[in-house]
């Protein structure tokens, strides 16, 4: 585990095991840090100085921020704990079939714990596993998004319909706009394809809509954490998940300075 | 320039002079590469076939994908020829006060031209450079976006009120949410500050909002990029950009399968 934000969820969450905490010399001071220190110094994890070589030759990711962590692996959670009598509320997947760019899997988990997903469904042996640029990119997210690790994205989408949960496939040829799509206030998985290819046959028979985002311009697609974000937070307005912020009009009288 | 979709959005918008196409020796068949020799040849570019090894020796990103083109750099515009009376259709800018990470300047920018907006307004000093890796993240979007490169970004959205242009600032300590903003289908900047800091206090002031994008779950913010897809989505939607498209609802009869 390395970056600053990932580092503080890390020891926040206190859902794993913190092995050690390792702290670059050379890393002036800031709020956060401070924040790391004292939770560590809470959990009785040691914090160890050492050099920025030594953290650069340990860091997987080009930007570790000065901050590394040991920690246990993060456990993946069953699909039935989401959707069955014990789920955390209405379930909202986020389904990724093949995403194999570490960036882009930390970047929808990042998205779509914002936006109030209750977890996210990767296929076993087709994804970018979850290291530790994948949780340097989710800022944190990958410690309190549960995470499914399913052998078929397919059957996976079959079980959820079973439970009474429905896919909505996201594809830039889909032919209808995901914001008329009436299902997504109930429980509802967003099923997204790998980059550049998109939903694989079967996943998208497997989905009971495919929608896409409106696209404007000469570009026939968005990145693929870039659709997710905006598909989950559609999801979010749907579900009125905005209820406790204040929404008011704003009532337009010229910009500033005009 | 490397990748496919930057190399082939580049040739296919035959906005800049393109000096040559490098073709790594491995890189098996695919239409895009057909598509890119295609235009290649049409433009009269030679396309000199290398060794993978000397592709990845001029790479610039981690996976140049076989494609790299030599090319004139991208050419700014100015601010006046996107507000002024020979502007492209209502002014729909994204200005980013700092945003340094290629990835994220590159995945806005295809978030920003695929919602409809008409130019990209970066600090000439504060920004990452339009780089091969901007060019790449962004997959062919940095041909067609008009790119404005300001001294300041405070002293550019007194700019742009002074012609009509309503600069709604995005923070996640906004106390409005931005779907509540009314503006938005008219001429409007959305702003976006540097990864982590947000907006800077003098870029603040001089928007006429600040808005945010509501957050569930313990994480307090979005990555920039994220930030940048859901507003630019959400100002395509109250302007109307999917007017071409079929928004039926969907009546759900039950999942597939239940």
């Amino acid at each position: 585990m390395e970056g600053r934000q990932a580092v503080r969820e890390l020891l926040a969450a206190g859902h794993r095991r913190v092995i050690e905490v390792l702290l670059g010399e050379d890393v002036g001071r800031a709020p956060i840090l401070d924040e790391i220190l004292a939770l560590a110094r809470g959990a009785g994890v040691p914090v160890r100085r050492c050099s920025a070589e030594e953290i650069e030759r340990l860091a997987a990711s080009d930007v570790p921020q000065g901050v590394i962590a040991r920690a246990a692996p993060v456990e993946p959670t069953e699909l039935a704990a989401l959707v069955g009598a014990g789920a955390p509320g209405v379930p909202f997947l986020v389904v990724l079939d093949g995403v194999t760019d570490p960036h882009n899997l930390g970047a929808v988990m990042r998205s779509a714990l914002g936006a109030g997903a209750t977890g996210i469904v990767l296929p076993r042996h087709r994804s970018a596993r979850v290291s530790a640029t994948v949780a340097k990119a989710a800022a944190g997210a990958v410690e309190h998004l549960p995470i499914v690790l399913v052998s078929g994205i397919p059957s996976a989408l079959s079980y959820l319909a079973q439970h009474g949960v429905w896919s909505v496939g996201l594809d830039s040829a889909g032919s209808r706009d995901i914001e008329g799509v009436e299902v997504l206030d109930g429980p509802v998985a967003i099923v997204l394809g790998a980059e550049g290819a998109g939903l694989a046959p079967l996943t998208r028979a497997r989905c009971d809509v495919v929608a896409a985002i409106p696209l404007l311009g000469p570009l026939d697609s968005l990145n693929v954490a870039a659709a997710a974000a905006v598909a989950c937070f559609t999801v979010a307005r749907h579900r009125g998940a905005a209820a406790g912020i204040d929404r008011p009009g704003i009532a337009p009288t010229g910009p500033a300075g005009s």
